[in-house]
């Protein structure tokens, strides 16, 4: 008999009604009564668990009724219809036979465990319903993310996690070496023959790549040395940066709109089950916030113009911190512009330029610069993109006030030398975008090993 | 006018006859003739570009046979037949504007470049056919590699890359630390209170996830830091490691068997332009390669079974290296079975134990151990895999042998406790299939900005 998920169990319940199938997976939960026995039975492909049960006409009821949660088995049985939940069809067993013993020290037992305990057992979390749907979202939207380029014509681009470059010059960087640590040190034995760290953006190398295939995007892992405990920060996550050549800041809004709502929109379809748990276990309002998403149109106001609704607002005194002309804005000033303003994600654009970066587009005003945040509401800044400066003298005029060496980015300054154009992108820290589709509220809970300060363990 | 990409104007090029359209792009090359002039036009979205025709009755004539090579434009014009590739249309231009200018000094005039001066300007090489080609096979194989796995129920995995664990003890690898080089060392002081290093491999932590998701699979980079320049090596690649619960050897073989077609299929099928550019370019027969792949079936034989046929093919002396029983194969001694024994792949399995990973399903026999690789016909080794061992006391015997600290790894040798199972995995080397796939033959030339010793630019 060939072994089905409960994913084709599930798909295909009507037509395998009444038929025998064969499972494998674990044993979540197992109650037993006098004559009959309950297995909460998963196997980790399908959310919604079919209830495996047994009566004493099974071959081996002694040996089964003594299967220890947590148990891995192979169950032969009949699907029949579920009383408790007609949509997850049951599975009467004629055979259930063990795999693999569960140890009684099984730290998984059935009773609700704390998030911080989990994070002490992470290479057991995958088996609770919490991570099921966490990690089964951080699939599919990565999957959606794939599509959404592909589909639409974009490369994409592995862009190098070893680098030479300051890039950015953002946060701290992690040194990657493979000399002796405590060692004296030359640069020159060292394997790259230069110092060399860990990258923090693939956004230069992403405009190389714009610059030839048009529309590019990266997805991959980008690195922090910031000694921040805090709920949103690690110091290896994902990331997305897209890069549109022939693009302008306006434009690249409808794409970062159009990308959103399709994440939005695939995660609510594909991870029904999972976001009917999340909703629950985040204390409700998820699916709601991500439909109302979904169904929104996103608001988009200059910076200057942004102030001016926090100023107004600000006349009661209403924010901790005074919104300023020129500065940046706090997280209860998004907070505001989004859930109690516009009621709606804000593009937010034409930032002051002494607090953006280096290559972005530099507006005729000569205090602004192209940027544009998108905010969102119950989740602050999402994404983060610019036109870029194409301008050859404007770029190392910029470089030079802020200190930047042209030098060893030569080859960034000459795309604007070779065929240079309109161009612009953004980056998507992927775990932001999973704190926000799933409600969990901890970036360590969206990863399957979080990297932090003093933490790197399994 | 709405700007339409070359890929669409391939797509579309029936219904847009006699239509105008407006496309933007690059030069690639630039013929003028007394009252004409033709421009090689790309925009990188379709491999087969567009020839934008124009004749003295455009607006601008001056200026347009100006125009140099590698400048970047917007053309706008009537989409008419092509006479010489009636594949692909041509643009009768109207006006031709330009968006950016090339500088004469631009590296890549029309003239055939080797790849090592390609190598130099990596940061432009992207606009070359060759690598408009290699890097589109490398965006659809990736995805093919997701869509594959998606659509039969696999979790998509993101390993930490940043570890503490020394893993299998695979190659030198490099350390990650946010401390000063060449001052004395304090681990406790370290980001992570503890020394770290690149990941080698996402496995045991894979395996974590296939024991509650069943079917899970990694793409990401790994970090070797192994001293050797060669075609094969970088020190940053990407990876695939599939793990299947359920799942054992020969199980294993036929997943390694359908995923390996499907992607060759894939590509032949999305990327035909660009298989029949890198065809020529290397020489004739890269499509009848991969076809013959396709169609194949896959030999299965054991170690010893393979010694065999190479001891007895080696009674005239042909092999430098004398194939032995109980020790690794040659290069030749895989090209010899897959090209000229098999005409097929082979995969080769039951190894000696003693040249094989801890971690490895102990066979019976006492010698050899569950381990699979496959040897593809012009390609060598492609995939390695295994059976994983299961029983507690084998594999904690089998690392008390070999010298390995269970200590650190509790949790691997726990899965072994709670409900471990018959499972399996391997891994794939994103580069290696990418040469196989492109007939490229040097790993530089199959990543965006390659990693090797004393080489890290861009």
């Amino acid at each position: 008999m060939r072994v089905i998920t409960t994913r084709e169990l599930k798909e295909r319940a009507g037509e395998l009604r009444g038929q025998e199938v064969c499972l494998q997976g674990w044993i979540r939960n197992h109650r037993k009564q006098k004559n009959m026995g309950f297995i909460d039975f998963f196997d980790g492909t399908c959310f919604k668990n079919p209830q495996v049960v047994y009566d004493s006409g099974i071959e081996n009821w002694e040996e089964v009724t003594g299967l220890h949660i947590g148990a891995a088995v192979t169950v032969v049985g009949t699907v029949v219809e579920s009383y408790k939940d007609p949509t997850t069809p049951e599975v009467q067993a004629r055979q259930i036979t063990l795999e693999g013993d569960c140890a009684e020290d099984y730290p998984l037992q059935p009773k609700r465990h704390s998030v911080e305990f989990l994070r002490e057992i992470a290479y057991l979390r995958p088996r609770t319903r919490l991570f099921q749907a966490v990690f089964r979202v951080r699939s599919v939207a990565s999957m959606a993310i794939h599509t959404y380029f592909q589909e639409r014509g974009y490369l994409y681009v592995h862009t190098p996690l070893i680098t030479a470059n300051d890039a950015e010059g953002a946060g701290n960087t992690f040194t990657v070496t493979n000399q002796e640590m405590g060692k004296p040190y030359k640069a020159e034995e060292d394997f790259f023959g230069r110092p060399t760290s860990l990258a923090v953006t693939g956004q230069l190398e992403g405009e190389t790549f714009a610059m030839a295939f048009s529309k590019i995007y990266t997805f991959g892992p980008t690195f922090r040395a910031e000694n921040s405990n805090t709920k949103t920060h690690a110091a290896e996550f994902w990331m997305i940066e897209p890069e549109i050549a022939f693009c302008d800041l306006q434009q690249l809004m409808d794409v970062e709109e159009d990308f959103l709502k399709y994440l939005v929109a695939e995660v609510l379809v594909k991870c029904a089950d999972e976001l009917a748990f999340l909703d629950k276990f985040t204390g409700g309002g998820l699916i709601d916030k991500l439909t109302a998403l979904k169904d929104s149109r996103c608001a988009r106001v200059t910076h200057e113009e942004a102030i001016t609704i926090l100023r107004e607002a600000n006349k009661d005194g209403r924010f901790q911190f005074e919104p300023k002309y020129g500065e940046d804005t706090a997280k209860e000033h998004e907070k505001y512009l989004t859930e109690e303003y516009f009621h709606s994600p804000v593009f937010v654009y034409d930032w002051p330029k002494d607090i953006k970066a280096f290559y972005m587009y530099q507006n005729d005003d000569g205090k602004t610069v192209a940027a544009v945040d998108l905010l969102v509401p119950g989740a602050g800044e999402l994404m983060g993109g610019s036109q870029r400066e194409t301008r050859y003298d404007r770029l190392t005029d910029r470089m030079k006030e802020l200190g930047i060496s042209g030098e060893q980015m030569y080859w960034y300054l000459n795309l604007r030398r070779y065929g240079g154009c309109t161009h612009a992108g953004f980056g998507m820290g992927f775990e932001r975008l999973l704190i926000y589709l799933t409600g969990v509220d901890n970036i360590r809970d969206v990863i399957p090993y979080p990297r932090t300060p003093q933490s790197c363990d399994f």
